[in-house]
């Protein structure tokens, strides 16, 4: 029986990657998210990661983890969100140091102690390549250490594979594949702050409403203004 | 001005490898220690972390990471810490899975927003030789992972180095450099356990109170049984 880890946020990537899991696996498949709440401004996503859980038969686990008592992002509650267009080579002020090696190295732990093969990460390069922890000669490089900190992989061999469905997708492609999921897509979060309703302006706004106007869809989350 | 970013766990090998980074960066460099919360057993360890933190004029930040809600490992709290002798090539029962890449990638956050250019830990392969994630190819390869993730790297080309003072140190030697060093390692706490002394049974007091044997000292601190 196949079994995976899925690093699930509840925004739109992390969400159609784990539905892609549970379709790799099968419905018999042991299917696990991992939740982060890293002291992020709002846990808007966090209900979205929950729902997305449910409906896939996952067991979640939620951990709290105060990344911002060690680092400084705008995301983190450290200097304002950005609202005007942010440059795709640029690395915005909303990104956080390590985070994806930090969470992949948890994943991998918690891979290794439910007996799971592959975790998967909703990263791309496509819309975010001003992330360096998103790019895949980062994510091999780490798969290669992670695995040489397994006591499975010293053991047997057998490695821990990291799996990101959407690396060289485009958003417009994501939200597509979503649909074709039969994903309610209204029900993933993206926007960085925290409101009633999405706030059109954050860079992860932007990105979002961008790709559905290019997928010619109408992104049914509400936005206080749609950019 | 250098500065550096210490894994303080309040251990003897830790504590030796914060001594040594303040002498490698001079008095005045900024030496920052790093202390992990991960839901062990005890925290006596904790207060061993701040007063080395204190002593060495370092800037120590206390981080609650909860592992115990992800991992199993009798250090944590399932399964009983082992009484016995611990072959030194076994994964003991006492090892987290990628403890070591969790803390690393955290360090490496934590250096990237301080600025500082090199993470030091006591990971040494000589008395450990179980753990594979303390051994030098993993270091060399997470450090390779970290940096392709890292801001600073892929803006300046600078990378943030691991060192590793104590690789290839027998406990025994650790502990004559400890006392060089002026260390009182009466302060330094490495049981398992977290009763009133240290219980002298558990796999590390055994690794301990023989490797002070083996140096010709007498551990200072004070211990229900000395096996």
């Amino acid at each position: 029986m196949k079994s995976a880890v899925v690093l699930l946020s509840g925004g739109l990537d992390s969400t159609v990657t784990a539905y892609l899991a549970r379709k790799d696996i099968g419905k018999k498949g042991q299917l696990y998210t991992l939740t982060f709440q890293y002291g992020q401004l709002h846990e808007k996503e966090l209900g979205c990661a929950m729902r997305t859980s449910m409906l896939l038969d996952a067991s979640q686990k939620i951990l709290s983890l105060p990344l911002d008592a060690l680092v400084q992002s705008s995301l983190t509650g450290q200097g304002e969100i950005p609202t005007e267009e942010v440059e795709v080579e640029d690395i915005p002020s909303t990104w956080v140091p390590q985070r994806n090696s930090i969470f992949l190295a948890l994943a991998f732990a918690y891979a290794e102690t439910v007996g799971a093969d592959l975790v998967y990460t909703g990263f791309n390069i496509r819309d975010y390549s001003g992330y360096p922890d998103c790019r895949p000669e980062f994510v091999d490089q780490l798969q290669k250490a992670l695995n040489l900190a397994s006591k499975r992989f010293v053991e047997t061999g057998r490695g821990i594979g990291i799996v990101c469905p959407l690396m060289y997708k485009h958003k417009w492609e994501i939200i597509r594949l979503g649909v074709e999921l039969g994903i309610d897509l209204g029900k993933t979060w993206s926007c960085y702050r925290g409101g009633k309703k999405a706030c059109g302006v954050c860079p992860s706004c932007r990105i979002r409403l961008k790709a559905f106007r290019r997928a010619d869809m109408v992104d049914p989350v509400e936005y206080e203004v749609r950019r």
